[in-house]
């Protein structure tokens, strides 16, 4: 199976940002590990970063068809973007919602993820490994 | 008459997603179908589509003066997009605001558009006709 | 093919009332606007007002199956009558809702309708080329 | 005991409108089969229907004294009548309100009666067998 | 000067329903009486009472112009009769509100007024002495 | 046809606490009552009552298959427990909601019924006669 | 009868400050022209004004039982100042409450009173004409 | 490592009630199947069902110390139960939330869970396999 | 006099689970220097606790008539158990609301209490000094 | 110890106003029974009344580090008074907030104490022991 | 130029309480500060102030006319005074909204200002420069 | 010091847009005086512009570390980018929130700032001075 793996808005400063949030490896690191894990269960995966909402949901159009499953974490834009749930209702593509950390025991508007409804399922406070779960509930 | 026809996030795969609401044309086939309608009527018309807020927003404030009407069909940035808001408020040129889908008998989150309140009208719910309806209200 | 047009409370007033936001013409002038522009296309129009809620109501039942089209503009009734809106939902003739003013752009209480989400489309804020654009949409 | 059934906006449609919902049986044909159960047992009754909110206000303020029950199903004005609520709260006689579907089971604005507080009982969910529960609950 | 006092939905019956609130005087007892409290000040007043909503709209219309002000007891539709609002919103001839109970000390849906906003003023608490307050209000 | 009568929490105490309310028959009384008046009718009852939430969930579930109709009182949960509602929802035999007092006609909390919307009915207000009309409403 | 004229908070620049909305007359003006106007119906009044909602509280304390009837414009505390009503509530002589401006017709939260409800009445909109009406209403 | 899976309210008729969400296996085997598993990786699991809110949180409380990780569906308590956000809060034994179906993508009230902000994650909508991708979650 | 302490939800847990809030001391503890302090003062005191609402309501009825006075810690049930509130309204025996916390100084839905309105008085925030207050309440 | 025993607005009416709540006793013999139930503990108090919020501002600002406790009613001011919030949040002695009557059976506004959160506790519904049990809280 | 530097409710206290956020220096000293600083640019200042909600506004209505500018910190008032936000309103001198700590990074209640909509602009965050800045706007 | 001003979107059209609220002179013009006033005080300061969310968050993310502090007026995206938030959060360096117009005096929705809470102050209301103020606090 092909997998694509999308990070939104300012997930770029991965290890720079709130490192007691979001650990202090690098996008790339984590993204190397995934692709590892990946490997390691016989399927392959690409990678995909920006932080503008509109070029996320042209990724997501384009990926249709293409990709066995998306998994996505969205950064701040789950909490508000309609563009990105549009995007997503409008592919055949499963599409799996993952947060590394626990959105719902932080601020009051990470409570509210305008995604998880026309997503699959959704894995959150892992870290890292949010994303492996998100994968491997692709071929479990 | 002049007009520009902007559509906004993830209208460009027009005709490839939810096709039980947005039918099976893609957005090039119903422009082509629009230039037709509009020159037949003696004017003529310029299109244009993004994805990205930002670009939508650039784009309406550089039409300001070269139009004599905007028909924006802004996607789900409809329903949050201030920034769309202010760009029409900011414009001498009248916007009038399209949804090929009647909104209001769908999620309840598209009950809501914050565009309106600064476009001369709204057309909703004649699929390509709508656009149509609306481009007529300029010289009717 | 032909259509029903219904004008609901507070409407025989127009060309009467709050000229600024409704125009100086008679609804009995607009009618025959209205029924000169249907006929220029081949179609024919009936014309229906009452102030009484349930005279509304009834009209819309009546008119079921007898023809091909209703434009109603149900004046202040569209922001709480669920009756109206009952009535729309329980015939099988479609009704376009129309506005002459954009009602976005006024009162918050004439943000919300009940009655859209149960009507074909919806036009507004084109003065009375309203009606013509909602005729229009049926045959367009 | 002599009863007076009401019922309001939109309801002379039965059995033609959403037949899903209510059944395929006219009003007329109800309100027959609801005079026999009475007369059954050993009771009468008076029929009244009008699609004019202050037609139904009218009829229930004039019923004062003159009936021991009356059987209420006020369509679409159930939600949103306080002139309704205020007529039955101006009269001693007993209302019993009815709703022929489990108005609970369908749209939000389904959820809200305003005339409930101020009636004895209510019935709902069982067809045409809703008006007689609420029949036999004055003899039982 | 000459003044127009309407009464609105279900105070036909005012001296029969709920007396605790409204006192024991039938409308026909107050209008004589508040008749008789015009003309000793050099004034007339025409009296009009309606249940229906659509009918007290129609009769502000056609008082515009015709009285130097009306004095409006809307009864229940005082609290989402927005035809009723726009009915006076429409006409020039000042209108005031007018309760004879403290509808602020009762139930809570009583304590919104959609009128009022339109209206020049309102007086509410003082039982029929209501009306003659309002009234005096236009010659003070 | 055979009916399982349940009564959830507090309602053992019926006849013991709130008289002005609840009448002053024990549960066993009315519950005896019941029982002959469906025998009358040709049919039997079970009879169930536990203060504990689970508890009823369980007896629901257990229940499908075994009943033609399930009578439910089921007291201060009807306001939030969406765990019987879930039961409810779960089983193939339909439930009819009952409460013996008008609960719209009391506090505010009492207006909410979670309960409603997986029923097939509901009957308030007629004190223990709610239960007759609901089981009622199985054979009528 | 005696009668204690009491004015809030700002109203101490009355004819100072928005005159658009409160006329061009001192406090001190109209004052005059309502113990004019009370001793030509053979009754007095005496009158106090202060900025402290704390003194407003004392104030209509220590008039209970030496007047017949308190007139009290409360200026921007009659939206929040909860001390006040339980002031008015704590005393038997009955408080009449007055605004000069159509409160209704400005601000938001101009809308809510929170001493209506304790209150014998209200009257509003009359510029110092509203004074006038209230105090007659004693006397009536 | 030792596990405890926790099964809340009506989780006992998994594979009895709504298979189109739940499936059609029973919880009997789900649990073996999930025991098949963390035995596979090493690891050991007990597991517990209960109807009753209380239960549920007496055994989360008596499990604090003896397990490195506990794995909770509480069904419908999920939406409500601060009882059992409480019993959570208040062991030191990490728990994580787990659920079959996407609750995002069903009814309103499925949309809040007052437990996640005290478990360490969550992991909702892959049917069985949320247990597994939970379990999984502390090895990996 | 004679009185009945009853700990709600996880209370069995006190001394275990969050000691920054609820101190070191076990409930068994506190429940003795409870006894102590009431025998003190010439009274007596029974003690019982469970996790389960339904149990609560059953031993709270059960008290009725069998206590002078019911001290209640309810846990968690306090911010949404309509049922303990029933089951407190139902008996004559009067009850005081005890938390040993500053509840309205926590986590936002602790801020509601759905039980106080129908209990005597309410202690908060003195640890277990709150239990001695609200039983001292009795006798002082 | 020392305390300080401190009365808001209107309570200097205690024993005038309200009797059926908040009895007969004025707050002078109060504050004498207080007086000498916390001499006959070896404590003694000072007593301060103000019906203006600054002066109770004031009052707890200078009384920072002179007492060992302050027993606060602030009256009506409990329900919205940052600046007394502010006040108690702003000294190290600390506050117990006081009510005679139980302020969550009375009207909907008394539900919100904004004062709560920064006092130590909260002693509320036993009249004027109310202010006994909190000063005894100091030295239990 | 002339200004006038008031603070409100609990400023007097400013160094002495919650320094953490206010810092450590008095009033006095941080007005000293100020003046020499206006002085310093070629202006003067006079400062004020009250804990007293009426006095404030009392103080604002005086000023209006002899100062070229206000700069106001109301404290707590800020956030729910009305009668403050009238005083403004009712003068033609420019008043600046000024808070030392980022009012938005504190509690919920501090994030709504009454005061701003009819203040001419806000400085807020920077402590004591946050007066410096909002005098220097009037010369700038 | 070296600081780096951020415009948002729509800001590109200063002087061309809504000129009665941002005044006449282009966003250039300002940023020209900008300089010239930052250089004046020794320090040098940067400029970016756009109208696209994502590239605003990427700027912020590089500029951390290289600036001594950033001016930000987000336009639009104050009132939802909880993208612009987390990207300010995630920087050290300080962010100064800045507005030309007093966005509390405009429409409702500009009264939000997702942003505020995460920056170290706000300046608005003072034109293009707003952004000399937030620039002089740096050093002041």
């Amino acid at each position: 199976m092909k997998f694509l793996v999308i990070n939104g808005v300012n997930l770029a400063r991965t290890g720079k940002r709130e490192r007691g949030v979001y650990g202090e490896e690098t996008l790339d690191t984590i993204n190397s590990e995934l692709q590892a894990f990946v490997k390691a269960h016989g399927h392959e995966a690409d990678f995909f970063q920006s932080d503008v909402e509109g070029e996320l949901c042209a990724k997501i159009g384009q990926a249709d068809g293409n990709y066995d499953g998306i998994v996505l974490n969205a950064g701040a834009y789950t909490h508000y973007s309609y563009a990105l749930r549009d995007a997503i209702a409008g592919v055949s593509t499963p599409v799996v919602e993952v947060h590394m950390s626990n959105v719902h025991a932080r601020e009051e508007f990470r409570n509210t993820s305008v995604l998880t409804e026309v997503c699959r399922g959704e894995v959150l406070g892992f870290g890292k490994n949010s994303y492996k779960l998100a994968l491997e509930s692709f071929w479990l």
